[in-house]
């Protein structure tokens, strides 16, 4: 059977396992996008909706693998992928398994080895978006696996979101990919949110901190490529913005929020970090230097 | 006399007090702008480049203060500002202080309190880039004071920076501005400094991690609007995106790092957050619920 039918006009029939927000989210966008679209969800009325477009609900795990060579899997946690997949027992054999679910690496690798064991192809796909983006342009997947896979798939994958992509040959890498970004998220998210209660103290907008301050913000991330290339030269020198230079204003920060008696945790946390690096000598290093603080073992 | 000589081809003469690494940047954009410069500085030797380039060396404060209507200073901290302005004693009647001494909003106001005092003008301003961007196009100081001062500075001030801005009449307005950019600033940082432990625990480059995922961190700065809103309106109602959400992603990575031995303290604190604010109901909310904690009192 050959999974790249868009030459002869049919699409490859797609299987979904997993109903939740984000399944159903899936699951529409094959069937958007013209595949023959098989779904099972452990609470069977979920499919309910998607059968009225057109899905095929499948009785059991078994018989929604066995109807395609695609299977996309979306559950709540890698246990229950890995459970769901074995009850489908050899109709494994064969199929290239798309598993969605987020866990950590050693998670996911655990299920990949599984199914690889039991003669299935593998990715595993990061999904970055929220289940109503699933479909968008700009919506983002990073997948991890074998490039001849991805690439045969691709005319399926690229219906969930318009930015996915294969990162690495380890299909533990996604997850690892969406955890960084995740994790600049919520430093970002909680830095502008004590900005926000400083602020807001003072009976300021964040709405007009941001019409002037917006693009000052904005232009943040543009320093990460030279922190990153920093981290991954293990050169720490820079010429201007040493860390020594950070030091007054955390001092500030910290002293503004205490007096405010606003949060003084959160900037005092860098402070310390800010100060230690000092004291160890490394006053007139980039801020990539703290790599060493969380790198620690 | 008037400051605003661009129709008679002449300059505001300027006067900088303070020649450390950003002062003399600063007097270096006036002297290049065409502006007659006065300098001083505690170590007067400090300033023999900036004479060569055409500077005049002030003996005192006082001298430099009388020297001409606009008196920039820029020194180690607001207490050091106002002795130093103290010392000038009645020139600085009638003369405009613009202070580029970060600080917190308390000691600019009370610096730009005692000026006025004095029969000054006053303008606090908040610097946001490094000494040799000063006289870039995209560089960025945020003013507080009048507009009608604000504006007849204009010409002079500009040269410092192309995105200059007047954001309030508040003196101590800009600092917190400053603060407020910086927190995000430091959150960022600190949110891809534990991204790239774990990146760089399982050998990916973070140079290879920004090609693939670069656009996704970018584009989490577009979350701020929306966060703003809730904030500003204190509403914390989302459709999508609930701090529910962020549970099990928190979770995953708080594990992940477990797992590798890296530093799990960065991610626990914000899981901590998220489950705190799930615990005490707000499972659905967006994650601008959070605003609550930071400004807890
Ligand atoms: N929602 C999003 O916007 C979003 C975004 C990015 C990534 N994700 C990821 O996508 C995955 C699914 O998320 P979701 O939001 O769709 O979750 P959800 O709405 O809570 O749905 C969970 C799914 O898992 C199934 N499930 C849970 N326990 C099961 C078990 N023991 N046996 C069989 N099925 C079980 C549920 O079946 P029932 O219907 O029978 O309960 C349901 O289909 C997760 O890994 C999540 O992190 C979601
Ligand atoms: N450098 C930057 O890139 C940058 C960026 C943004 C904001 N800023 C702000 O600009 C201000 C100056 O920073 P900087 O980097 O130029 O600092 P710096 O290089 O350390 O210079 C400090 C200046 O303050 C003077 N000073 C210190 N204590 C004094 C005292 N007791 N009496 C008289 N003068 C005294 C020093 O005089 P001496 O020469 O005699 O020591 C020098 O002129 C600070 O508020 C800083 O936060 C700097």
């Amino acid at each position: 059977m050959t999974t790249t039918l868009e030459t002869t006009g049919t699409r490859t029939p797609v299987t979904v396992i997993g109903l939740g927000e984000m399944g159903t989210a899936l699951a529409g966008a094959f069937l958007e996008g013209g595949h023959p679209t098989t779904v099972w969800n452990r609470t069977p009325e979920r499919a309910d909706a998607l059968v009225a477009k057109g899905a095929r609900r499948a009785a059991t795990v078994r018989d929604a693998v066995a109807a395609g060579p695609l299977v996309v899997v979306n559950v709540k946690g890698n246990a229950v992928a890995r459970e769901l997949l074995e009850s489908a027992g050899d109709a494994l054999a064969g199929r290239a398994v798309v598993n969605l679910t987020d866990g950590t690496s050693a998670e996911v690798r655990e299920v990949a080895r599984w199914a690889e064991g039991q003669g299935a192809e593998y990715l595993h796909g990061q999904i970055m978006t929220i289940a109503p983006a699933i479909g968008h342009p700009d919506s983002v997947v990073f997948y991890g696996g074998a490039s001849t896979v991805y690439d045969r798939l691709h005319p399926a994958l690229r219906l969930l979101g318009g930015r996915g992509s294969l990162i690495a040959d380890d299909p533990g890498a996604p997850v690892l990919y969406g955890m960084a970004v995740h994790g600049v998220m919520w430093g970002t998210l909680n830095g502008f949110l004590h900005a926000a209660a400083l602020l807001s103290d003072e009976g300021i907008e964040l709405g007009r901190f941001l019409e002037s301050a917006g693009a000052s913000v904005s232009a943040l991330v543009s320093f990460l490529p030279s922190i990153a290339d920093a981290v991954d030269r293990d050169d720490h020198a820079v010429e201007y913005g040493a860390l020594k230079h950070h030091l007054p204003s955390l001092e500030d920060l910290v002293r503004e929020s205490r007096a405010r008696g606003i949060d003084d945790e959160f900037p005092a946390y860098t402070l310390d970090l800010v100060a230690k690096a000092i004291g160890e000598g490394h006053a007139d290093d980039n801020y990539s230097r703290l790599i060493e603080h969380f790198a620690r073992r």
